[in-house]
Parts: structure tokens; sequence; C-alpha cells
């Protein structure tokens, strides 16, 4: 490249340009969620139907920026399934709130870096701050404060927060010589698969499944006698992962008693609360989380259920001196004064990638925006709509409760046996309205209803009912 | 809640709001791009100043969405170190170009969850087809596609591509009944602090850092002496971290040789070019990365200097089966028949995390808006602005160039000796008009100018020569 041609920086899309297209957008997806009502709530697509309109070369030359937008309805439209479908009962919620998507923007366009305190103060200060409200908001104990003991961090994902609790228990048992491949993490067999993952991910030699009671708890006699056997059996028992509000039910173990065991064992307790932890913010909820006191790490997701879009996970240390411990490394790049006086968090110490965004934003905007008040009113309708549903099911003696619903999933299945359950969820899928999701209990087909989209009203229910009523 | 009271959800904000807020945030961006130049670029506040300002508690009732924005200037601003400044010189880019911000809004405002393809096909779909433009992009081998044996899949940074080559590496190793306390990973004294890290993270016994010659090169005579070495007491070396383009100063291992060893001794080849692989769009740059069939896996970040805003980190595995083998885990809620079916990718199976936000929209976006004929333009623009500087401090005999500049890092030191350096360091910083990196190399310290920032011309780096030159 010659002197002269340097002169000339290359020209792309203006920030004029970024206005104009950028207002475009903003319209686009309000429309998209006034008209989403409309679509189908799950892709109707075969696999490869997408690949197949796509040029087999990227394009040598710029494209105009409109045709860009035009192909989010022509290509990508059919292809995705709405999570944000008024009638989406699937899987868990994942809420895009109109507040935690311009935060998002925000913050794309802020375009700043929060690996260390120094590479954006107001990024890692506003994250420790908005996680010690959580501290308050969620009655969650006190001394996982930022300014006390503990701390909180956002995570992207609760797999990556149980994976990162997983690696710091590792790490504490190695230092007193225990070898990897002879540890042991315990979860009930209703845990999300994340703690089978994360476990194999951290090299654990060994994963036990603890069977649960009628309620989907984890049994403590049966974690009891695993972790005895095991010791007998020359393993180290290291980690025990309890959950509030599992993916299958939403059952609830025991933390307390699993806590007092964990203690008398010396074993790491950490708490996976991905979509429960939200209905913490009322307290008639706050009898599920008996005995946090006594976790070592704990997660939960504002993406499921906060009105925060995904990524957004938050992942609360009692003692943050053993994660930074294992997590922290300083090459000379990234040294600096902030970091070196000790005054400040760099939050690249408290996970595994270094690079972070400033995800705190949304969470910090969805807050404020909603207030608490709106947060507890947003739960509490959702439980209700919920309770609703499952009073039906109940008394219709065609179906059969199959779990307790202690906050908003509800789930069910046919009373005449597995194959009603099945063609149930069949036909009911073949109407293309709803999503929900066809799961399994105890080798038995069942039926999970999710409530928790914010666009869900009554009436979205009521006309899921009708179909089950229909239907089944 | 009572059944009347479910008639009526909770109100928020609504649409016509989010439509309002929507064209203010976005002028609100369009301006601050306008304005950044004239902002310090490193944030000047104390430890602390941040969360001064923010109340002790959350509020109770949502507050006015004016006030956030209003913040934005009065809270967050001040707190902000200017990655988007024309006058950033400091750690590697990361720009936030007008196509990837959009993207991301679109993507937030979608509210997707990527984490199978039933779950937004086009999610998948346009992410596997970009990763595999990408490939001839690049020039990087054809069977990197995700149409032949291996595959590309984004990640949120090279460290977590990286953590997950040494996972793999680690699982594949271990199937042959080598512990983990045992295994030993290797890259150069200049490699990122992501593979030590992710060493650790993963569970390895022991890293060793290679030293590198006069280019900062990894001396692949040496590596094969640790080898050597670590076989003889027992160890079992599993995987080399090969870097092209390292942090420190964008040095240049011989891949092809390092590739040559790893292949004799059944080691995991992992190539890192987090930076690096961004110029290879350029043709003139390849010659870099010869030897790249020889890799198990290669990570690079698009979000470092291909225009995508953070995050976007891209990782290719040579071979796919090995990784899905090590993460694919499947709970009943989770199967679907196109997954059963094996027909579609869930890219669930490819990394750590569950879920997956919609990022490859933002790829594709900025590729097909800049084209790669913009893309190349920009990289080149950048490497001759390098250029220039370099000329300028090599022929002035106060400074002297510390390591090659083959893309667009110049290091330099004063000749005078360390104290001179730091007192340049500290004398530029105190001017508050430009980032950049005071680092070490072999225990002296250097300064790394970086350039590659989007609306970085020449006048910037003139600027920055000037105070070079008045200061030095």
């Amino acid at each position: 490249m010659t002197e002269d041609s340097l002169s000339q920086p290359p020209q792309h899309l203006s920030t004029e340009e970024f206005r104009e297209h950028g207002h475009a957008l903003i319209d686009w997806i309000a429309d998209y969620w006034e008209r989403v009502e409309d679509l189908p709530p799950v892709s109707l697509v075969q696999p490869g139907a997408i690949r197949e309109r796509l040029p087999s070369q990227a394009p040598e030359t710029g494209e105009p920026f409109v045709d860009l937008i035009k192909d989010l309805d022509s290509i990508v439209l059919p292809g995705i399934t709405h999570w944000q479908h008024p009638s989406w009962f699937a899987y868990f919620p994942a809420n895009a709130s109109p507040p935690s998507v311009l935060a998002e923007l925000a913050s794309a366009g802020l375009g700043v870096q929060g690996m260390l305190w120094s590479t954006s103060p107001a990024a890692t200060e506003i994250e420790s701050h908005v996680l010690d409200w959580l501290v308050e908001m969620l009655d969650l104990p006190n001394s996982w404060r930022t300014t006390e003991k503990g701390g909180g961090v956002l995570q992207m994902s609760a797999s990556d927060s149980t994976h990162t609790a997983l690696v710091v228990a590792r790490h504490e048992a190695g230092r007193l010589g225990v070898q990897a491949e002879s540890m042991v993490a315990y979860a009930s067999t209703q845990a999300h698969s994340s703690i089978q993952k994360g476990a194999t991910v951290a090299g654990y030699g060994h994963v036990r499944l603890i069977e649960v009671d009628d309620e989907q708890a984890m049994r403590t006699d049966a974690l009891r006698r695993a972790i005895e056997d095991d010791r007998s059996s020359g393993l180290t028992p290291v980690f025990v992962g309890a959950t509030v509000g599992t993916t299958g039910t939403t059952g609830v173990d025991p933390v307390r008693s699993i806590g007092e065991i964990c203690a008398a064992e010396m074993l790491w307790l950490h708490v996976d609360a991905a979509y429960a932890g939200n209905a913490m913010i009322c307290r008639e909820f706050r009898h599920h989380q008996d005995g946090l006191e006594l976790a070592n790490s704990y997660t939960f997701n504002p993406h499921k259920w906060m009105m925060v879009n995904f990524d957004c996970s938050v992942f609360y240390v009692a003692d943050r001196a053993p994660l930074i411990n294992c997590l922290s490394i300083l090459p000379p790049y990234l040294k600096n004064e902030a970091s070196s006086s000790g005054a400040v968090i760099d939050y690249r110490d408290w996970h595994v990638p270094l690079g972070r965004r400033f995800r705190a934003l949304k969470l910090w905007w969805v807050i404020r925006s909603y207030g608490t008040d709106g947060l507890r009113s947003m739960i509490r309708y959702h439980v209700g709509l919920a309770a609703q549903l499952a009073a039906r099911i109940e008394a219709d003696p065609r179906f059969e409760l199959v779990a307790p619903h202690p906050f908003a999933l509800v789930c069910f299945r046919c009373s005449e046996g597995d194959e009603a359950t099945e063609r149930l969820i069949q036909k009911v899928n073949e109407t293309e309205t709803v999503a929900w999701t066809g799961s399994e209990l105890n080798e038995h087909p069942m039926i999970r209803v999710s409530i928790g989209q914010s666009r869900t009203e009554q009436r979205h229910v009521d006309a899921l009912w009708n179909l089950i009523d229909q239907l089944g």
C-alpha cells in the first residue's frame, strides 16, 4: 500500500446509514413482536432448507444493507422457532424484553471489553453492584456480596457457572493431593445435564446420579450411602450439585439437609437454581431455598425468567479466594496499576474466558425498568396461570399430574397410558399453534407445559387447555 | 392470585415505547461514534467512583426509560475506556462496526436459542454455512468444512476455544488410560495466557512454556527436547499450542515444523491465530499459516479484526468426532426427531455451554456488508499504517523495534534503556489522548502500538508519532 493511499481510509457503512437502517430495524423488531403470535411457534423447515438458500461463497463486494434486512423475512424467519411467541410453553422461557434488548444494543454500540476493571471500570462496577442488589432482592446469604467475602459474576449460561464451580472444587481437592480420576461429583437423577457434562469437561473420574423421592427431590439417605460406598472403594467425594427447580419437573432438592452432609463430609456444595432462582424475588417461594448459607456456589439465570435476554447467568461464590486462586494468571500485557493495587475486581479471574461483554447493562436496565415490584408481578402472574392449568388437568380423569408444580411448570400425562400421551403430544404438535416439550419421567413419556413467556396471557393458556381437552 | 386478576397481565414497557426509545438509542449510539474522538480514550475514574453513584438498593417501582438513557451519559460514559476511539492502540482492536451492532440488535430482538438445530434451524445453518465460507476466505484446509470431516463453531472467546481443544485432547488421551495429572501441554513463552489457564482449568498436570528465537517464534529444537525430557520422566505429552501472531509481539510459530513433531509424537496440535487469523483474508499473509493441515484444531477471533463486535470467536476442528464424543450428553428433555436422525448439527455438543445466541447473524451481516474485498482493504490499510509508523521508529536512533511487525502491531522501546521507555509510557499516558499498552519483553519494558480500530486514520497515527517524537 502506498503512502498516498493511506491518506484515504476504506469507506464502509457510514454513521448516517447506521441511523437510517437502525431506525428501520427497531421498527422491524417491534413489528415482529406484534405479529409473532401469527407465526407458527415451531419452525417447520426441513434440515438443510436454510443453507440451500445461501450462496456457496461469500460476496466479493459489499451488499446494500436493505437486502440484509429483507433476508430476515425471507431466509431467517422461516428457520426461527419463536421463543418470543405467546404460546411458547416449551423448555423454560427465554424472554427478550424491550429494556433488555435496548441494553444489548447500547452495550454493542459502546463496544467495550470488560476483562479488567481498567478496560472499562463502569462494566465491572455496575456488574458488582447489581449482583449485590440481587442478594437482597432474592434473599441470598449476605456474605455473598462483593463487599463481603463472596461475590457474584455474570457468566454466559448456568452450564458455564456449574463447570466453573466443578473446576474450583477439583482444584481445591487437587491441592490436597487428590487425583481428578478418583474424584466423585454427585447430583440427583433429575439434575440438569450440565452437571454431568461439566464434571466430564472438568475431568472428574466419576459422576453419581442419586435417586429422587416421589416429589423428584434428591434422597439424602441415598446420597449419604453413595458417599460412604465411594469412600470405601478408595474414591474421593468432592462435589455435590443440589437443584432448586429441576429442568424435568421443577423438583426441589432439600438444600439444608444436603448442605449439612456436605459440611460434615467436607464437600463442595453447588446449588443450581437456573430457573427457579428467579422466583425468589417473591417471599412466598423462599422456603424452597432454605439452607443456601451452606452452599459454596450458586447459579441462576436472569435470562430465563427475569426478562433479561439470553445470555445472562449469575454465579455466586460464598468465598471468592479459591475461585481467583484457581483462575488467575497475569501475563505482562494485562498488568496495570488498578489491578496491582488490589482495590478493584478483575472479572477475567472469575471465569474461563478472558474477554467479556458489558452484560451487566441489561440486568441493570431490566431491574430499573420493571422495578422489583414489576418483576414480582410477572412471576406471580405466570405461577397463577400454571396453577389454573394444573387444577384443570387434575380435575379431569383423562389426565394426571406427574409431579408437584411449585413454580410455573406443569408436568402431566394421559391416565390411559404411554401411547395416549404420545398421541396427544403428536396431535397437539400437528396443530402447529403451540410449542411445548414432550419429555420422559421414569421411562414414561410426559408433557412439560412451561408458562413464562412475557406475552403469554390467560387466553393463550385457555387455548392450550382447549387443545388438550379436545385432543386428549 | 385470583382467577380474576389473571385476565389482566402485568403491564410493562410497550412495543410502542420500544420504538420510541429504540430510535432515540440508535441516535445516541451514532452520536457517540461521532464524538468518541473527543473523549479521553482511557477512563479516568478512580476505583469505586461508579458504584458510589448507584443507589444501594434496587428500585421498588419501575423508572422511566429516558432516565436509563440519561444515565448512559452521566454514570456510564465516565467509566468507559473507549475501544472505539480512533486513537485506540492498546491490546488488540475490538471493532463494533455498524452492520455488526445492528445484527446484535436483530439477534437480541428475535430472542432465539440456538442450542439445538430444532430450537431455531436458521441459527445453526447460517452458522455452519458462514464458517464454511470462511474456510475458503482464509484459505484454511478444505476438510475443516462442516460438509467434510471437520467443522466450525462460534464460541465466546479464543480462551473458550483453546480450553475446549485442551479438554478434547485430554479426553482422547484419557481413553488410552493416561491420567490428567501426568499430561503435559506445551506452548511458547510468548503464547497467550489462555493456554496456561485453559490447561489449568482442564486439569493438566503440567504446562511447559518453550523458549522462542529472536523473532519470538517457538524453537522447535527446544520443543522436541522438552517432549523427550517429559517422556523420560514418565509424563505424557498430549497437547501443543502453536501461535500465529502472539499477543505480545505478533510472533509466528513455525506451524509446519511443530505439526510434524506433533504427528510423529501423536500430540494434539491446536493453533491460536486469535488476532492474525483475520489477516489471512489477504493472500500476502498466508505463508504465516503454512502447515495448518497438520492441526487438530484452530481458533481465530472475528471480534478482533474482522469488524464483528465482541463476542465472536471461531473454533475449527479437523475431525468433529472426538469433539462430539467428548461433549455430547442427551437428557430426555432435549431429545427430538431432527437430532435423532443425525441429519443436523446440534451445536450444544460442540462446546461447554448448552444455550447459545444467534451470533452467526453478525458474522453473516458483516461479511455481506463489507464483502471480502472490503474486509481485505481494511486489513491492508491498518498494516500499511503500522509499516509507516515502524519505519519512522526504525529510522530514529532514540528508538528501536523489539520484534518484527508482520501484521499491524508495532513493538518498540527507547534505545537509552528501561527508564526512558517507562518515562515515555508515562508521559504519553499523561496526555490522555491515546490508549496504548505498556508491556514487557525479556523482562524489559516495551510499548505495543496496535493499529486496527476502524476509525483510525493516518492523521491519528501521525499524531501518535508526534507525541512519541516530542516526548521520547
